[in-house]
């Protein structure tokens, strides 16, 4: 357990919780905190620089996704991001239906008569999606279908979507991979379905928005929103090598796509997200979109490599039996970075696992829920993996640097992690 | 008008728009984003690390400001956090008005019937505060008193804000120092007339919660919340030196004094404020309030003696009957660093004069409203300065490093610009 001591020899394998940032972004975040510190809104030449900077990183970031650079508002992060969506779907709601009141010339109904509007999701979201809904939930401000994922796919299915909605839903926010199994969800396909829905809806019914939480897509996969032909989505820059914020895609924002704000102030991001802006870490969310852009081929077939070249050395080594692979899903696709593994036996539990590695670092599932004790990942449960083979899950997300040599460290850790818990159990006869 | 062109030999006196970032903090941002970018909940090495650089920032920027760590909540900067507190007010009212129905058993009013909650404010506020109370007030959620700041003083009196009060006002937000004239706002007084009519409110009236926005005051004023008896005060890292991150003090969150969260998510902040940390610029807030605890007599006096040379100098090279200090109020204090002033003349509006000047880059007012064309700005003429002294104020706010040979140099600029203006009249017969 000496990774405790001295993290020198350590092999970090949590790329899906973050990653490190790209030398580059740190030279453009570190340039930008010199050079560009001007406030942005000002009409002189440091403000003007920053503004320039700003602008050049929305054209990249735009670029990676495949919209227009005027479809980038710049946020936090993804929980911001996130919450904005949600946010912007109820407030859409109502005021369609204020709206209709407004052109139908009929009386104002008792608010508490109205009915709520309807979001539907699925049962393996992030928090930043999950919680955001309980609490629209808890506070009576929305009503929710959290489709379950199919146990065979391990992805939601289309026909459930499409089954779930209700004259009264305002949005479908499906994340586009999964954080601890890496499984894509078939946005596409949803989007298109519900869009032949869209075009079905008489005007006294509000259209459904679409979003799609790309956290853990980016900068894995090769994404474009025309393609997806979704509304909004998320774009987390610490999940692909960036600075810790982010950014919402928004087709046409307060045009094609509502977009209410969270926030009033100084009026920067056109009004939608006001605030001065974060020039340096915006400059480098640009920095990381760029390299995106450019090697997205390049590091997505290494990482595939690699992680496919563990998931071969774990099965050597352990063999079948042994090994639970809690990301294959028949007929499914799946981020080229992550594996998601149980060893089996009784007193293998991912965190004693880990807890004997000397030099792996990973986790069990999301690190917003390293604090939530033994408990096994509820997106692991709710994707059908049984609740002792998902205690025992590893989550291994290899990034752009591992290499097979750290993958052969790794495995050497696991099999004497696996063999000094089983020694131990069998002295103490459990 | 070489400025544009080369910025080089530019002197900044715009530091109220915002600041460079110290080179120490800089340092920590740079050393931050290369060693500490491991997840800050994740329970390895690295991740605890990240954790540790923001629990340090954190003790420091309480220490700042004169609070406990457990009182700082991080937010991507002051419009956020402003945004935060006013968020929080609002459900504060009607959660105690629901606490209310249901301690005493009455039936739910119409909800259309229900008193709405009652803010008092300034006319002389920033964005974040007054756009927020605009958009409450559309929307019919809350009630306003923007109080008129005395034409004498250039501040808010104590007697208005206590005559302002109702039985539903859930909120008092005033500025510590405005950022237009440098004004220092009786928050202290406030705050203690505000605690004595909460004590005789009986349990069925709310408690008014006292909020200071102190974007201005940080690293210029010495600040102590427990003198100050505030429940919120905003902090903005780019008004002293520090990175575009915020953070908000509240006086004990969820305990002493409510806090409602805009965001959910992963938990982090408390759940006050999810969303993975920004590390770098945490760590960066924190470098940032060290040296003000550190300097902040050494900066505060040299910013003054170089603004009051300035001054001096102002009169010497212009004349008092050609100056109007805009932010001389008899009997009110302000911050060391701001001056501003209008040199008389009909053809000497701010933005004429700035765009005449070859080396000095100010502004007429507030960054955030730089594109709105001529129009003096609000906060002057609410101050009581005339229409036409207004259109040409300058304001000139000096930094930790604006030495007196600057002073010299952008009086030059002044003196120059002030005689190529008034001789294109001339020749124009104007």
């Amino acid at each position: 357990m000496g990774k405790n001591d001295s993290s020198s020899d350590c092999i970090y394998m949590d790329y899906n919780a973050t990653t490190p940032v790209d030398a580059e972004v740190i030279q453009t975040v570190l340039e930008a905190m010199q050079e560009a510190w001007g406030n942005p809104s000002s009409s002189y030449t440091p403000g003007k620089k920053a503004k320039e900077l700003i602008d050049r990183s929305r054209q990249s970031v735009a670029q990676m996704v495949g919209g227009r650079p005027e479809d980038i508002i710049f946020t936090s992060g993804g929980t911001e991001a996130n919450n904005l969506v949600f946010h912007t779907a109820i407030k859409y709601f109502w005021d369609h239906q204020q709206q209709q009141r407004h052109n139908s010339g009929s009386m104002d109904t008792d608010p508490m008569d109205r009915p709520l509007p309807h979001i539907i999701t699925s049962n393996i979201e992030h928090d930043s999606v999950q919680l955001v809904m309980d609490n629209l939930i808890k506070e009576e401000k929305a009503e929710a279908t959290f489709l379950p994922v199919s146990k065979v796919t391990g992805c939601v299915e289309v026909g459930d979507v499409i089954a779930a909605v209700r004259p009264t839903t305002c949005l479908v926010s499906l994340m586009l991979a999964n954080n601890e199994t890496g499984i894509l969800m078939p946005i596409a396909k949803v989007c298109q379905q519900v869009k032949s829905l869209n075009q079905q809806r008489g005007p006294e019914i509000p259209r459904i928005l679409l979003h799609t939480d790309a956290a853990q897509a980016v900068g894995k996969l090769q994404l474009d929103v025309l393609d997806l032909g979704v509304d909004y989505l998320t774009i987390v820059g610490h999940k692909f090598y960036g600075p810790r914020i982010g950014a919402l895609y928004v087709s046409g924002p307060g045009k094609n796509s509502p977009l209410y704000p969270m926030f009033f102030g100084g009026g920067q991001e056109r009004k939608f997200r006001p605030g001065t802006e974060n020039t340096p870490m915006i400059a480098g969310l640009g920095k990381a979109a760029e390299l995106v852009v450019r090697n997205l081929e390049a590091y997505a077939s290494h990482m595939q490599e690699v992680r496919d070249y563990m998931e071969e050395k774990l099965l050597t080594v352990f063999g079948k039996d042994r090994l639970h692979f809690n990301s294959h899903f028949e007929g499914s696709e799946r981020l080229p970075n992550t594996c998601n593994v149980s060893i089996l036996g009784p007193n293998l539990q991912g965190r004693t696992v880990l807890l004997h590695c000397r030099r792996l670092l990973a986790s069990v599932g999301a690190a917003c829920h390293s604090d939530k004790g033994n408990r096994p990942s509820h997106v692991l449960l709710n994707s059908g993996i049984p609740y002792e083979v998902a205690e025992n899950a590893l989550r291994l997300s290899v990034g752009r640097a591992t290499s097979k040599e750290d993958v052969d460290a790794i495995i050497e850790d696991l099999k004497q992690a696996v063999s000094e818990i089983e020694m131990c159990a069998a002295q103490s006869g459990k």
